[in-house]
């Protein structure tokens, strides 16, 4: 079978050496044939009449509605959709924490100290934990649920004060969140809105929306309820399976779903069942974000979880090593290719929100309420599979893939507190120029800029070499560290000031900040620059890159960053190229907008040429 | 140029005589290469490594994403959207009404009795008019903003009893509404739910929600605000525009929004404006459904409303006829063809809604609070158009085209009372085979299924000529009583029995019972006809068919008349062909689900045959 590469080598030959077994890098031939007028966004599927498509001798779709009105709905309708992904995440992650402050799920707060400043910051004034644990989540629920004609009131507190006054001028402060995503959904169906510009007005607004509530947010909720990260080395890719345990693999953004789950897993009663069945005991295994998210947060979990397997477009690989004997899924990114393989090694799947409902998966509704008897329904899953599998199944683990030397655990807290507890050590060495700037390199894994986590890969490299710091958030991050990149033996990669930046301190030259929604986490030490240096974040000499975004989330992701006023680089355009006028507010017009700006460029020299020339000006700007 | 045909023949002779205007009309031929795969719904873009397409040598999108998963994905999400945009008029007619008890706007309740009756239904015990709008109005907003793991609670108050049992037990009763559409919305996101079942049971629930309250209540609360419907004869057609006055015409769906308006065009103080600018006065010229609304509710505003003039793909010619001054558009089906004419004629748009913003139009957000402030707005918007263009305009009205003596107001009310009080007259028919059945032809016009309106004309004749009596809303009205089929005179058509019957009534064999929205009155008949006999709707003679459906909205009001447990045709697949599963599940597996049926058929005789044998069937089982 024809196979898409990966920056990941020991990946592409352990899947090459898997022949009876199709992946999602099988199909990416199959699937070359791509429809110019999708790629360009001026397809519509929008009513019967349709579809329609924008040519040079059809201007104009039947009713009328010429390329920017397709393209900017076709864009804002899947922004609104990412938008929404996240806020589904943060409203679940808050509706946990007010049950747990409830006393239900037998779930302990960890992080008492994150309730506190989040409750100083919501002006909550309340001395029992958990009835503070409650009123910090009904505000961010209260804010979730208002109506779109009234401001949603933690963005205020939250975001930046010069940010919070440039979206005030620009009319952009979100209102009620899912009102503001319900909206954009009916403005963007048929014969409803037909105006780009407002359009994409509307998607900087749902950008806020989405980074203060679903990044920022669902960060610190879960902070308090799952424990902050702690910088550490931990061990990453495929060797952190191991076959002597039962081996529950664990997908999706809601990690919170599973905090019951992963405390009860090493309760003695329940090593017990295990040892009874012949194994050493429960292991999760991390895939997607929310393995990025538990290895994050990895100190408070040391015997329960075995590690970052991988991200997205690994997850079938990890299946087809035979290890894994049940899934848990709670979000995206379950990617269907997951499911004939799961067949095919007799792994069973339990969804536990429906959103992500997969086809010939047990469904059971998360609940706090309910969150015991989750886990032991999980369990007892876990144990019948691994009795009737094991037998069958030949298990094929490449021990050598992976490291286990990654810097992990890295957030905006662990990393002022890493860097003696101010970020002044930080900011010396970027005026000095030991370090250039800083690159966000985040968002996704796709196969098909340049072949799975190539062009994120390459990129990072390129970036490092001109002295750029590089943080990863994201399924980027488990790309970037299956290939040693987040291993401090990196910074022989790295130009020579940033090397020795990293060899004094220990670190990699690319820090990972775990899942796509410690993006908010990234986002927040940028902040925390800027306030230090009395400018606004367009001024920072930091710049974003997503080059391999997949999903409708990662625009939600990419409005949010266009809003902050960051320049946006991608490797493949998000199907706006269609649009004359779209394509010129994204590039050009929004720098006198926001001060953010998208970047397309889907040659690595070229887009790392570019982040490297804003940068550069941004500290001529600065005067460094 | 060439042009698509219309049901509508002096349409048609009017846009041929227009050789400078492209419409539509003109478009479906630059548009008729059509895509095969957007067509049958196994095209997928929800990702960077997409467009995907299902053909038969790649059966998986790259993510391994089959058809089943792509088709029911897509369909969800358009029903969704379609719900989100009867949810967002409901929620804005609610806020009205709440706003009018609250004592803004300076509007007046119409129908007091109707509010009595809602409060009863919703056991609201309070004898202050204004103190009930209120509370009636909240009850409506409180279920729309419950989280979804909270049901709703005026579905079972107002759902018949059998239905609302069917629906418990299938699991399909909605919980809040915007949250079940916001997470339908999540689901069908990159790399979430993958299970066509659970996306169409979904689907169903979504279709409750538009029923219950995006249709039925709606038009409820209209009544309220807006006054009843009462049958009486209308004028119809382009005859309805006089160009002594300053007309606007108004498209949309949100009848609630421009209730101030239409009662101060017809102050003295702005009539006097009119007529110093030579004008005899202000005309709302009705077009799409909030001129059906208006239409139906005509008894009302006699002196204001000139009448209607055409449906969705109407409109573009009725602008081009040059006689209106200003268009008002608060939401669809307002088409984004209509811009380049409005520019060439001179006429300026106001949008007062922002989902529905046009590009180059002005737009004032419309709040209770500020409705005699708008209204000003509009007057003076349009007295200065009035003004400027007249004397650089031709004014071309076919007065030939439309009918005196159509016949309208016909409501789940109206009608009854029409008929003595009770369905006891109509049940007789029905038993005698005078009426063999009834079938509801409703939803939107389109441009493919043979042409404008045509399939919904030539199928109603069918019908009627088989003696099942015909209920319309939505576009579909406008196009039936456009040629006639709404005038008593269309009795001539119908078969013998169904003849005997109007002839005895003075009534047309179609009758017609406004704007979309009032789909949810006739399935309010088919209730009460159902509750009158004692059975369920499945058992009842009676098929709906949206033989010309259009948007995603039509796909909503699919979705409850499939949930009601309706037989329902459509003549163009809702794009959803090139799943096994979803063709299966809809088509057949229904029937023994909620009693529905999806019936694709575009062949009128075909269509006809299969809607009769139904409710032949349904007679035999019922023994009549």
């Amino acid at each position: 079978m024809s196979m898409c590469t990966s920056a990941d080598c020991k990946l592409c030959e352990f899947l090459s050496s898997k022949e009876e077994i199709e992946t999602s890098f099988n199909r990416v031939d199959t699937q070359k044939a791509k429809c110019k007028f999708g790629k360009e966004g001026v397809c519509c599927k929008l009513c019967s009449n349709g579809p329609c498509k924008i040519t040079p001798k059809s201007p104009r779709g039947i009713c009328g509605a010429d390329a920017d009105t397709i393209v900017s709905r076709n864009f804002l309708r899947a922004i609104a959709a990412g938008s929404a992904c996240y806020l589904h995440v943060v409203e679940n992650t808050a509706r946990n924490l007010k049950n747990i402050g409830e006393g239900k799920g037998n779930v302990k707060i960890k992080s008492p100290q994150t309730l506190n400043q989040l409750a100083e910051i919501f002006d909550i004034t309340e001395s029992d934990i958990n009835q503070k644990a409650i009123k910090v989540a009904d505000a961010v629920l209260a804010d979730l649920y208002k109506p779109r004609f009234e401001k949603m009131e933690l963005v205020k507190k939250l975001a930046y004060a010069p940010r919070y006054k440039r979206w005030e001028e620009l009319n952009i402060l979100p209102g009620g969140a899912k009102s503001e995503v319900f909206d954009a959904i009916v403005k963007t169906s048929t014969n409803l809105n037909s105006d780009p510009v407002d359009m994409l007005f509307n998607a900087l607004g749902l950008g806020v929306a989405t980074g203060i509530y679903g990044l920022m947010l669902t960060n610190l909720l879960n902070d308090v309820i799952l424990g902050v990260p702690t910088i550490r080395q931990a061990r990453v890719g495929f060797r952190v399976i191991d076959e002597d345990y039962i081996n529950i693999m664990i997908t999706g953004h809601q990690h919170s779903h599973i905090s019951h789950l992963q405390d009860r897993l090493i309760d003695e009663d329940v090593k017990k069942k295990a040892i009874n069945a012949g194994a050493k005991g429960f292991r999760l295994v991390g895939c997607t974000c929310v393995g990025q998210d538990l290895q994050l947060r990895g100190e408070h979990y040391t015997e329960v979880f075995s590690g970052h397997a991988g991200n997205n477009y690994t997850s079938e690989a990890v299946l087809a090593t035979g290890g894994i004997d049940l899934i848990v899924s709670e979000f995206n990114c379950t990617i269907p290719g997951l499911e004939p393989i799961a067949e095919q090694f007799k792994v069973k799947t339990i969804c536990i929100d429906d959103v992500a409902k997969k086809k010939n998966a047990k469904y059971i509704n998360f609940d706090m309420d309910n969150a015991e008897e989750i886990s032991e329904k999980i369990i007892s899953e876990a144990l019948e599979s691994y009795k009737n599998r094991r037998n069958d199944i030949t298990i094929d683990i490449p021990k050598d893939h992976g490291y286990d030397d990654v810097v992990t655990g890295v957030s905006e807290g662990s990393l002022k507190e890493f860097l003696g507890g101010n970020w002044k050590g930080l900011i010396d060495l970027i005026a000095q120029g030991k370090i250039k700037g800083i690159a966000g390199v985040v968002g996704c894994s796709n196969l098909t800029a340049k072949g799975h986590d190539v062009f994120t890969v390459e990129l990072t490299k390129e970036l490092i070499k001109r002295n750029i710091l590089v943080l990863s958030a994201g399924c980027s991050s488990g790309g970037l560290e299956n290939v040693g990149l987040m291993s401090p033996g990196a910074a022989e990669l790295a130009g020579d000031n940033l090397k020795e930046v990293c060899k004094a301190l220990g670190i990699p030259p690319v820090l990972n900040f775990g899942p796509c929604l410690a993006i908010g986490r990234l986002e927040m030490v940028a902040t925390e620059l800027a306030e230090n240096l009395g400018i606004d974040i367009p001024q920072l000499p930091l710049v974003l890159s997503a080059p391999q975004w997949l999903e409708e989330q990662a625009l939600a992701d990419a409005a949010f960053g266009l809003s902050l006023g960051l320049p946006l680089h991608v490797a493949i355009s998000p199907f706006i190229d269609g649009s004359p006028v779209v394509t010129k507010v994204l590039k050009e017009d929004l720098v006198d907008i926001t001060g953010g700006k998208l970047i397309v460029e889907d040659d690595v020299i070229k887009a790392a040429d570019e982040l490297e020339k804003i940068i550069a000006n941004r500290r001529a700007e600065m005067n460094i």
